[in-house]
């Protein structure tokens, strides 16, 4: 009943429908008819940067935007120039999107600060509200380029990376009005900040499971990419008895089998087989070569690290015991990256102040806290989305779960204390 | 030792170099600079069956092109109009193909009626042999043309199919300067043949395992194709627990080891999973859906029937305990044709008599012997080709397997006895 009350306390001040509408709004914003694209350093992704510069400024921020196109805003403590509490998502989008992925975490932040405002309250720090301009990285091939140039690890040389259309960074930063000499200004200095804290929409399942609107995030998991090619002998599917084949596919299906098994007996780690391709591809001939992606990821790097070798050696011996040739290539590495013990405490006690049980999950997915974690503590609230679904028109978010959210990144806000 | 004299004594009379040399001349008519590519009704097609009907002529032989362009010449008996025994194979490729498979029968069968020719040699029953015009099916996508035709079980139909340049059948069989309207009439009947035999390369491996150059053949194994799709749960690598998943993939690979194991569970039985295709088929993105085939062939209908009904039992069970929709279907069925064993009797008796051991085997490609069953009993004699490698510019026969089987086809012809 404590769980009903509170929510009816709160929800005049901070009401999910706000929420929603922006979502929506933001959600019309897009460069894609009847579908929601919306890609870094496009005239749309203006137009929405536009918006939450003057939601920023409705909510008393000072609000501007930086060299990247980050819309960064900034509502003083009980005196100017504290260090602030950093909030923030992304407001870039995959192709043909769900709305909530990034936006949530914008508009949940600055409905806070709106609140606060409202009631004339100042803390004893500042808190700003960033919304980044690209996460997703889907135009120029490389992620997290928002949250770079504020840890200050943007890498210059991708302003020379070309989209489709061969216009490079670069150009794109200027057609946007942005210098992308400034650039490395927009940094800012650990000093400045006490604590990043990202809301965001689980995109997973868990949450839908646990019949919880709300989740601790333990850590952003790291990720091990590894292409796999299966090289046998192709031949006649009629005429190669059993015995003498050695079959690509077969192989590669024992090493699926083995890595489901793998990852299923160990909880934590999640290893999935996305693409695979066969050669020579007719039904009637015995695959000679097979190629597959493994995606390995596990909260801690030690965890991940420990799983990937031994999947590569069961791997490595279903090879040897078929005669098969072998090459497996690391194409991608991303480390763990742990949320702060006392920030995610924190967050678990808004919660429980919330009424809810706390129930810890890592983040499978990666988020703008893999680059802010270099110059400050993170931590990260998950809301529940539906069935797991996102980076699809179907991710949904009810609104009950974003008002949810919004209370308890409300409470950790006023509560909020300093390592 | 007395393997070693036979093979002397017959040298000299069925030298292994003249068929290999016929094997290259045929062989260099291509329509594809580099590799050997003789599609049916082509302009090198049809130089191909001048070729062979000049060697028919030569040995001896009255010989014409019938109305689908098969190459058929009669060798007469100790008197006129008896029936035949019928040898034969095909002169069609696939694209970039070995140059024996099919026209090692062809030259063969031509050489051995040469050598009776020579001796004046006239038996109590004709021989006919005919160079199917087109066995590989690859201009119309329709198989075993030729010896349909013969057989009498064209379907008049396909005369209307069209190939990748829009020639039809009938257009093309015009420019080749045949009629389709007489293709009816080129039917053979039952009491015309006593028997059809055909030599072809293995196509398989087992001959070279057993050391042997030649093999009887058993039956023209029957083949089932099934494609199966199974529909789980796309969703995030990162973000969806592994007890939560429904992975296309992992479950398609659980089938396919399956499969395996069904198959080499039991002797007699291949089965191959030739091709594979995962949606979306992105490294971060598990597998939603899968599409994969599977070609399953035995030398007994019955044989397979129960084995693809095994299969399809134990993916329907695997789809069921992880929750995908699955869908079977079979897109291809050809039923399994014994060799006669009067006939195979008389095969195996004459690759004893040329010193040896007689090794029975399936064959899981098919022949021409597919439609010949229609209108008589039929036998395949196999001769080792390297690595089993066949369909391929590497396909090759050494010499002396090549004599060895010309050696066996004479000695089965001269003792051949109606059954």
């Amino acid at each position: 009943m404590s769980e009903m009350e509170t929510a009816g306390s709160l929800k005049a001040a901070l009401p999910g429908d706000e929420i929603v509408a922006r979502i929506n709004e933001l959600g019309n914003i897009s460069e894609a008819p009847g579908q929601l694209t919306r890609i870094f350093l496009s005239k749309q992704h203006r137009a929405a940067a536009d918006l939450i510069l003057r939601w920023m400024r409705e909510a008393g921020m000072r609000a501007h935007l930086d060299a990247i196109g980050n819309v960064c805003g900034r509502y003083e403590g009980d005196r100017p120039g504290l260090p602030c509490l950093m909030l923030g998502s992304h407001y870039d989008t995959v192709r043909d999107a769900g709305k909530w992925d990034g936006p949530l975490g914008i508009v949940t932040a600055i409905s806070c600060v709106a609140e606060l405002n409202r009631r004339g309250r100042r803390l004893p720090f500042a808190i700003e509200v960033i919304a980044f301009a690209d996460e997703e990285g889907v135009r120029f091939a490389s992620t997290l380029l928002g949250s770079r140039t504020v840890a200050g690890t943007f890498d210059e040389s991708v302003l020379n990376s070309r989209d489709r259309a061969g216009v490079s960074m670069r150009e794109a930063l200027e057609v946007f009005g942005l210098d992308p000499g400034h650039i490395g200004a927009a940094a800012r200095a650990r000093r400045e900040l006490l604590a990043y804290v990202e809301l965001h929409i689980e995109q997973g399942p868990m949450l839908e499971a646990e019949q919880l609107p709300v989740g601790v995030v333990t850590a952003i998991s790291g990720a091990t990419r590894l292409a796999v090619t299966l090289t046998g002998m192709a031949g006649h599917a009629g005429t190669v008895p059993m015995a003498l084949r050695r079959d690509a596919l077969a192989a590669a299906a024992e090493c699926i089998t083995a890595i489901e098994a793998s990852c299923r007996a160990d909880t934590g780690l999640v290893g999935t087989v996305g693409a695979i391709d066969a050669k020579p591809g007719a039904t009637n001939v015995i695959p000679g070569r097979v190629f597959f992606t493994i995606d390995m990821r596990a909260a801690s790097d030690a965890h991940r690290s420990k799983a990937v070798a031994e999947v590569v050696r069961r791997i490595e011996a279903i090879a040897k015991r078929r005669e098969l040739a072998l090459q497996v290539e690391v194409t991608h590495e991303n480390r763990s990256v742990p949320c702060a013990p006392w920030l995610k405490s924190q967050v678990a006690a808004a919660i429980a102040a919330e009424g809810y049980r706390v129930f810890e999950l890592p983040s499978g997915a990666g988020h703008d806290g893999m680059a802010m974690v270099d110059i400050a503590d993170i931590a990260m609230l998950f809301v529940r989305c539906r069935a797991g679904i996102s980076h699809h028109p179907d991710e949904h978010v009810e609104v009950a779960d974003a008002a949810a959210g919004a209370r308890v990144l409300l409470r950790l806000i006023e509560n909020f204390r300093r390592s």
